[in-house]
């Protein structure tokens, strides 16, 4: 598969690189579909703030346009974005003015059963917990250790993805997904100020379900009310949207809530 | 500058690169005089346990070979060894057995002022705190943002290097430097069993304390510590240890164990 770096065919980047040296950069993770990048809009937004929280200066038309062109080529895949804050020498501080290194890369549509948006995910229980660091909180930045540690810690086809906590046994998100329960007709997601990722997908959720008539809170979820929810579901930019059908002891069958924004998701995924 | 790729003169590293995707890896920072490694067996005991806490499978032997060959090309200068779980495809699932890729990249001795080390330098009070995750606390792995994001609280020489707290104020380390104070002879420092880079320098000078016949303790330090030490200094594997002369509204001089051990980092380097 293909791969640019600052808008050349590329398939290497310098030693210096600040993304290799510290993880210091951002990464989207984009579906493409006939030729065309999903959800553009939100990624970019994402990438921006991304940006912005860590002073990497970037140029989001010239990134946008790129990545279109790119998914233009690519017809149908996965386009991952990289932004880097460019390249230095040894040492933190980072060079003034350096400017951003621009990485795409191309990869499959990831072939899932079609069960799992059928019938439902069972999830792993991860034992690895989502340090607190609210200056990073949120964002898709390049220090992703955590999720290496909790991905490694299953094998095989039983468990399509895991619950990561915080230390305080508080719900967050999975490994490479948001996270949702339904409780009493409300749509319940983790609030991400402390630790986790604001997928683009959980953030086009949340803003399309006021517009269904269904609340919504964000807010912190102590892990009994997992045992409370009435449905669960993960979601993200890729796949769309899961149904869960188990995690550990517990289970749900796919509910109409699930099934209704399954459909949302699908169709922002396509147009 | 040269640098290696597994052994093989290069610049630049595959785009697959698991240090870029995820910064799954973990580095040295290494001294290098007249043609030799600073604390060899240090840094590959400190390499050896990052590797073995993040499953990554290294031959410490092969990597020890091939940094003193590097070293001694170099002559004199740093050498900063990367070590990353490999290549994958997308997706934070290591590829089972990829080889381990070993970076190593020269630059020159930093050219740090003689008065650091003679007067001592002024620490930086960072905002950025460092979150608590127990599971890669110690290690030099390379998710480094927070570092980054404390590195560029300050500019100007005024301060050489920043004291960084965690959540609960407690006194953790520097940027780039693990942090000791002094307390009626007592040589004081952080336990590192949250947060914090367990150097190979303060590995070292723990070791020599007690035959130097200098009691010390490894522990949580509460902020208001620092209030009451005697002597304050940094220490790291490149520049050895400065005496600290202030930190925020608190000076110090240079005091009789900040220089005796000083003279024990310097011997460190230079054997």
């Amino acid at each position: 598969m293909h791969s640019w770096v600052d808008g050349q065919p590329q398939a290497a980047v310098n030693l210096q690189n600040r993304g290799l040296a510290y993880g210091d950069g951002v990464f989207e993770t984009i579906a493409v579909r006939h030729g065309r990048p999903s959800l553009l809009g939100e990624h970019m937004a994402r990438l921006a703030l991304g940006c912005q929280r860590l002073s990497i200066p970037v140029d989001v038309a010239l990134v946008a346009d790129e990545l279109q062109r790119f998914a233009s080529q690519l017809g149908a895949g996965v386009a991952k974005l990289i932004l880097t804050r460019g390249d230095s020498q040894r040492g933190y501080a980072p060079v003034a003015d350096a400017p951003a290194r621009r990485i795409l890369q191309a990869s499959p549509l990831p072939a899932y059963p079609q069960s799992y948006g059928d019938q439902g995910v069972r999830l792993f229980l991860c034992k690895t917990r989502l340090g607190e660091q609210p200056l990073l909180a949120g964002l898709k930045h390049l220090n992703r250790l955590e999720q290496v540690l909790a991905r490694a810690e299953w094998q095989g086809s039983e468990h399509a993805e895991g619950l990561m906590c915080d230390g305080h046994d508080r719900i967050i998100e999975g490994v490479y997904s948001n996270l949702f329960l339904v409780r009493d007709g409300t749509l319940l997601t983790a609030d991400l100020q402390r630790c986790g990722v604001a997928g683009v997908m959980r953030a086009a959720l949340l803003q399309q379900a006021p517009l269904l008539g269904i609340p919504s809170q964000v807010r912190d979820l102590p892990y009994h009310e997992l045992e409370q929810a009435d449905e669960v579901f993960v979601c993200n930019s890729v796949y769309g949207i899961w149904p869960v059908r188990s995690a550990g002891e517990l289970n749900w069958s796919p509910g109409p809530l699930t099934r209704k924004l399954q459909a949302v998701a699908r169709t922002l995924l396509e147009t």
